[in-house]
C-alpha cells in the first residue's frame, strides 16, 4: 500500500476507499461520495460536520481510547463539541485530518440533504379504535361529607360515563393527577390505555393524542407520528439504523454479540438512542423553524434564536409527554437487539426466537422518552427472522381474507416472502443484503437529494439517461452540471440492472459483454482492474467524479436478487401453485418500483405485468394500523400463529435454485411475459 | 447562654441539650443519652460511631453546605467514610468535636444496641394462597419440525400442567428465558405473579420463593421477611424512619413538604433508602455473621472477612434477586410520602387522599432492590389518616365477621381506632404523638437493651422498682451497677403513668403532688426550674445520670392519652353504644402492654380487665396476611371502602372531651371497674 494513502470507511453510508493522507475528513468524504454537511464552507464556523471516529486503526479494533489517526483537537472544535461528545470520539470534519487508517461515523444531523421518506404512508383503511382514548370527566370538590379521594372521584365518573371500570393507574399518571384536579377545577381529561390503566391526567379539556408505528428496519428506521383522535399522519421520518456499523445484516450483528461482551448492550443502546432522536425530530417539526438573530452591534449579551413561522401553517409544539402510544414492528433480530433479548438463539438452527408473542412494555423500561406511563406495542414474531414487520405487512395486506393467491415480497436488507390465501398461507426469509436498499455499492446511497432514482438506457447508442431525486428534469433535458448527482439509489438500481440487461451492456449471467459495448461509458478502471460503466460524468455531479457501476456492484444485486426470486420459486413449489394472482412488493422503495423493470430483472418467477402492483412500506402500514385500531394487535398475534413458515436453506433444492436465480430472465418459455419487454435476441441469448 | 456550651439535637431520638464545647460527638451523646455505638472505645480504629451532621447552626438553617460547627475533618475518618458520604455530611463520632449548635443524625447502623423487636410478628391464622406461585415444567428442545419460541414453548406447559392461561411475561423475566431454559436443560422454575405475569424464571427445580411485608410507620418500620412457600417468618428486621429528622408527626412531615421545594423528594429518596437497607439486613442475615481474619506477620496481602457459622444452623444465602413479592402497609400521609405522591391535600381539610385503591407497582418503578420484575403491593387507604396501616389491622383482625362489638386502639405516633362489628364499622385518627412510643420524653428512648419496660411504685414509701429490657431480674434483686438502665420505652411509659397516680404522686390533673411525696425522688431540678421523679438513681444508669420523669413529660404522656380516650369516646358516642365487648391494644408495643395499667392510666374508657387483650403490631400482621394470602388483598380493598371514617376534630364536643381526657381516671361512677386496683381515695381525689 502506497505510504501516502490511508484507508477511510465511512458509516452508515459505507462508503470506503483509499485518500491521500493529510487531507480533512470533509474532503474525504467528498471524494468517497460520503455526505456529510458543510454549510460555511469548512469555515470551521458552521459547526455542522460534526462526525465520530469510531475506530483510529483498523489493526487495533477498539483497542484505543483516543484515535491518534487523526489531527490533533483544535480549538474552534470546543465551540461546537462538548467534552462528553468529544469523550465519546465527536470532532469537526473540517479540521479533522487524516494520518492513518480510519472508520468514521456519519451522524444523521451531519448528512448533508434530508432523506427523501420513500417510506411514507400509504392510505389504507383503518377502523378507528385506538388503544389510547381520551375521556373528558368532571367531578366535584371533596367535601366533610364526601371526602373521597382523587382517583375514585374521577373513577366514578368514568365508569358513569364511559362505562369503564376495574381500571388501574400508573403510578407517574397518579403522581400528576392531585395537581391537574385542582388545576383544571375538578374537570380533567384521562388517557385510558386498553379500557384497562389510567396512563395520563390533564387539567381541563383536550383532543390532543398522539402516538408514534416505528418499522425497525435492518438498514432504515420509519417513524410514522400519528394523531390518535383523527387518525392523521403528521409526519414521517426516517434515518439509517446506527446499528450499521456493526454489521449490514442481521447475522453479521448477531455474530457482533457473540463475539464481544457488550455487544447486545451497545447495539440496543445505539437503537433506542436513534429512536428517541426520531421521536426528538418528529416533535421538533411541531414548532417553526428557528434562526440565529445576532445582537446588534453594542447590543449587549448574546445572539438570540428566533423562531421564523411559515405563513398561515398551524405549529401543534408538542412535547414527548403528548406521545402517549407507540408501536414497533421490526424483524426478529432486530426485535430481539431492540428490547435486550439474546439474539443468540434466533440465529442458530433451528432458529427458534425468544418469544412470538406480541409485548405491551413500558415505554421507561425501554428507555424511550415519552409520555412516562404510555405503553409500547411490539408486534409479534412469526418465525426465523420472519418477525413482527411481515407481521405488519400480514395486518396491512390481509391476505388471509382474500381468495386470490398473493405472493407479497418485503424487500429490505431481509427480504421477506408471503405466498397463500385464506387457505392458507406460508412465510419464509431470505438474506438479500442492503444493495437493493442502495446501500453497499460504490456509488449506493440513501434516497436523498442527488441520488439517482429513474435510469433509461439506448439500446442503439447505450447512452444513459437519467433523473435525479430533488430535481425534475432528466438528463437529457438539463444542462450537465445542473444535474449534480451524488450517486444512485434503490429505485435506480432495479432500472439500471434492467437497462443494463435489456441493452445487452450485460449477458444474462451479469457479465459485461465487452463485445457488445456501443459507447465509452464502459471501460476497464486501470486502479481496480474491474470492468465498470459509467452512468454519469464527473461534470454531472456534485462529487466531481463519473458515477458508474462496476462488475462487483453488479454481483452484488444479482445475489439479492438472486435470493428473492429462489426464495419465491421454492415458496410457489411448496404451496403447489404455478402461478399467482397478485404479486405486491412491499419495501422502503416499494413506492417508487417500476414493476416492469422489476418484472425484467427477475425479482420474482414472471407473471403477467398487471398483477403485479407496489404496496409501499407495508410493515409500516400494519403498525400504523395496530396503532390506530387495537383490534389489530389481537389480528397480529393471531395471524402470526398461523403462517406456516418455511426454512428455504433448509430445502433440498435451496442452492440450486439459488444459483440459477442469480441469471437474469431468459428462455422464453419459462418468462412468457417478458416478451415485448425485452428484445428476443437478449433473451434467447446461449 | 453560656458562651462555653453549645446546643445539640441528636436524632432520631429526639434527645437534645446543652454540653460544653470542645467535647466529642461520642461524649456528647453520652451525656444526652443518645445512643451511639462505639465498639473500639473512641480509638477511632472501629469506624462504628459514624454520625451525619444534618444541621452546622440552627440559626443559619438549611444554609451552609460545609458545618463548620464541628471540628475539622482527620486522617483517620478516610478509612470508615467515603468521599460520597463525606459531601452528605458524614464524620466518626469520636473525632469530631463539637464548636457550635448542631443537629446530628445517628443512622440505625451507629445505634448502640439492636432494637428489641416487639413488632415480632404473631402466630395468626392465614390461607396459603400467595400472589405469587412457583411453577416447574420441562419442556422439549427446539426443532426444525417445531421451531416454536422459549416463551410459547413454556406457556403451553404453563396451561398444560398449572391451567395457567392468557400469561403475560415482565421484559425482565424474558430476558433471563432463553439463558435458564439452556441452562437448565430446558427445565425451568417459573414464578408467576397473580395467575398474569411471569416475573421470574430460574433453571432447573427451586421451592425457594419469599416475600418481605413492610409496616412503614412514621416512627418505625418493620418488616416480616417470609417464605412464601411455607408461610413462615425467616426473620423480623425494625429500624427507625429516617423521615424523623423532617418532624416527629405526619403533620409536621407534610408542612415540611410544603415549606421546601425538594420536601417531598427528599423524604422520598429516605424512605426508599430505609426500606433497601431493611431488605439488606434481611438479606444478610441469610449468612453466617464474618469475622476479619488479620494476616500473619510476613504473610502477604490484606486482611480478609471470613464467615463464622453457627453451629448446627443452616444459611439461606439469598439474594436480593429471591425476594419475589412485597406488601407495604402505611397511615396516608406515609403512604403519599412513600409513593411521591403530593401529600399536601390529605393535610387540610376535608383531608381527600389522592388515592384509596391499592396498588400494584412494579419494585423498579419505586427504586426498591429486589428482584427487578416483582411487584409492590401497597394495601388500600381508608380516609383521612387512617390509611393501609389500618386495614392491614383489620384483616388482621376481621372485626367485620364477629358480632361482638370491638373497639381497636392501634397505637403509633398517629393513633387510630376502629369500632364496631359485622354491621358497622366506624374509624378514626388521632394525633397521640410519639410519645406512647418512647419518643420526645427527656428520657425516652426506644424497645433496645438498657431500656426501662417495666416500673412498680411502692405506694407507702414512693421508693421505685424497675426491669430493663436485656436483664431479667428486677432492681430490687439486682446490684444497682449492674442495671445499666438507659431510658424507658414505650410499655414503660404506660406503667409509669398508672404507678405514678395510684401512688398518688401525680393528681388526677398529672401534677406532681409536692404535699404527698414520700421520698428523696420528687425534687425541683435547679436548671430547669421543673419539678422531676427520679425512676433510677445515676449509678444504676449506663448513662450516669439520674433517669427522671419531669413533669412536661407527663403532660406529653397526659396529651397521647387524652387524644386515644376522647377518641373513643366519641367514637362509642357516634356508634351510640355504652361499652364494647372487646377492646384490642394494637401498636409497636402491643405485646408488651400491661392491660390493668393501660386501663388505670385511662388509654380507653372504662372496662372490664378481661375484656382487654394486646394484638401485638396487627397492622403488619394484615400486611403479611396481605402476602401470603392474595384473597387478603380483595378483602383489604372491600373493607377500606366499607369502614365509615368518622373525622374526629370536626365532631361538635371534641375539643370539650379532648380536654375532659387529659384527666386520669377518676370519679368512681364512671370508672367501675378501676375500684379494686386504685384506691378510693385516689379515685374520689377533688
Amino acid at each position: 500500500m502506497d505510504d501516502n494513502k490511508v484507508k477511510i470507511i465511512f458509516q452508515p453510508s459505507g462508503r470506503r476507499g483509499e485518500v491521500s493522507k493529510g487531507i480533512s475528513v470533509i474532503e474525504a468524504s467528498r471524494l468517497l461520495g460520503a455526505d456529510i454537511e458543510a454549510l460555511c464552507g469548512e469555515k470551521k464556523v458552521c459547526g455542522k460536520c460534526k462526525i465520530r471516529i469510531e475506530e483510529g486503526s483498523f489493526e487495533t479494533y477498539g483497542v484505543e481510547s483516543q484515535p491518534s489517526h487523526v489531527s490533533p483537537w483544535q480549538e474552534e472544535e470546543d465551540k461546537f463539541i462538548n467534552s462528553e461528545e468529544r469523550q465519546t470520539g465527536y470532532r469537526l470534519g473540517c479540521v479533522s485530518k487524516v494520518l492513518k487508517d480510519l472508520l468514521i461515523f456519519v451522524p444523521e444531523e451531519s448528512r448533508a440533504g434530508k432523506q427523501v421518506v420513500s417510506k411514507a404512508a400509504r392510505d389504507i383503511y383503518i377502523e378507528h379504535n385506538p388503544a389510547v382514548k381520551l375521556c373528558y370527566v368532571e367531578v366535584e370538590k371533596p367535601t366533610f361529607e364526601e371526602p373521597t379521594g382523587d382517583y375514585e372521584r374521577i373513577c366514578a365518573e368514568l365508569e358513569k360515563k364511559y362505562g369503564l371500570n376495574d381500571l388501574t393507574i400508573d403510578i407517574e399518571a397518579l403522581r400528576q393527577l392531585p395537581t391537574a384536579l385542582r388545576r383544571g377545577d375538578w374537570k380533567v381529561t384521562v388517557s385510558v390505555w386498553m379500557d384497562r390503566e389510567v396512563i395520563r391526567v390533564r387539567p381541563g379539556q383536550s383532543n390532543q393524542s398522539y402516538g408514534v408505528a416505528i418499522d425497525v428496519g435492518t438498514t432504515t428506521l420509519a417513524a410514522y407520528f400519528c394523531n390518535l383522535a383523527t387518525m392523521e399522519v403528521i409526519d414521517t421520518v426516517s434515518m439509517m439504523n446506527p446499528q450499521c456499523k456493526y454489521g449490514e445484516d442481521v447475522m453479521s450483528r448477531i455474530t457482533y454479540h457473540m463475539m464481544n461482551d457488550d455487544g447486545l448492550e451497545k447495539m440496543n443502546r445505539d437503537i433506542i438512542e436513534a429512536l428517541n432522536s426520531i421521536i426528538d425530530q418528529a416533535i421538533e417539526g411541531t414548532y417553526p423553524q428557528k434562526r440565529k438573530v445576532k445582537k446588534k452591534k453594542g447590543e449587549e449579551g448574546v445572539d438570540e434564536w428566533q423562531e421564523v413561522p411559515e405563513e398561515g401553517k398551524i405549529y401543534l409544539r408538542l412535547t414527548r409527554e403528548d406521545i402517549e402510544d407507540i408501536t414497533i414492528c421490526c424483524n426478529t433480530a432486530m426485535h430481539h437487539i431492540l428490547l435486550n433479548l439474546d439474539p443468540e438463539h434466533v440465529g442458530l438452527a433451528p432458529f427458534p426466537p425468544v418469544i412470538h408473542h406480541s409485548l405491551d412494555i413500558k415505554a421507561r423500561d425501554l428507555g424511550l422518552s415519552v409520555n412516562p406511563s404510555s405503553y409500547v406495542f411490539v408486534l409479534p414474531n412469526e418465525a426465523g427472522f420472519v418477525g413482527a414487520d411481515n407481521v405488519g405487512v400480514l395486518i396491512a395486506e390481509e391476505p388471509y381474507h382474500k381468495d386470490e393467491i398473493q405472493l407479497i415480497i418485503d424487500i429490505g436488507t431481509n427480504g421477506e416472502l408471503v405466498l397463500g390465501n385464506k387457505e392458507k398461507l406460508i412465510s419464509s426469509s431470505c438474506a438479500t443484503g442492503p444493495a437493493l436498499e442502495g446501500a453497499q455499492l460504490s456509488f449506493g446511497m440513501r434516497a436523498a437529494p442527488g441520488a439517482i432514482e429513474r435510469i433509461k438506457i439506448d439500446p442503439d447508442t447505450h447512452e444513459v439517461d437519467y433523473k435525479v431525486i430533488g430535481r425534475d428534469a432528466w438528463r437529457m433535458y438539463s444542462e450537465p452540471q445542473k444535474m449534480r448527482a451524488k450517486g444512485i439509489c434503490g429505485s435506480g438500481i432495479l432500472d439500471l440492472l434492467a437497462e443494463l440487461y435489456k441493452s445487452g451492456i450485460v449477458t444474462k449471467t451479469g457479465v459485461f459483454n465487452k463485445k457488445k459495448q456501443k459507447s465509452d461509458r464502459f471501460r476497464r478502471n486501470p486502479d481496480s482492474g474491474q470492468n465498470e460503466f459509467v452512468l454519469a460524468w464527473a461534470e454531472e455531479t456534485s462529487i466531481k467524479k463519473d458515477i458508474v457501476i462496476t462488475q462487483k456492484d453488479v454481483r452484488q444485486i444479482q445475489l439479492a436478487k438472486g435470493a428473492l426470486y429462489a426464495g419465491c420459486k421454492l415458496m410457489l413449489q411448496r404451496l403447489g401453485v404455478d402461478e399467482v394472482d397478485k404479486v405486491k412488493i412491499a419495501g422502503a422503495f416499494g413506492t417508487h418500483i417500476d414493476r416492469e423493470k422489476a418484472l425484467i430483472m427477475g425479482l420474482f418467477p414472471d407473471c403477467a405485468i398487471e398483477k403485479i402492483v407496489s404496496v409501499g412500506n407495508a410493515a409500516g402500514d400494519g403498525c400504523r394500523a395496530a396503532l390506530l385500531n387495537r383490534e389489530k394487535r389481537t389480528e397480529a398475534n393471531w395471524i402470526s400463529r398461523n403462517v406456516e413458515y418455511i426454512e428455504l436453506t433448509v430445502e433440498e433444492n435451496f442452492q440450486e435454485e439459488f444459483m440459477r436465480a442469480m441469471h437474469l430472465p431468459h428462455m422464453t418459455d419459462e418468462f412468457p411475459h417478458l416478451k415485448g419487454l425485452v428484445p428476443e435476441e437478449i433473451l434467447n441469448q446461449k
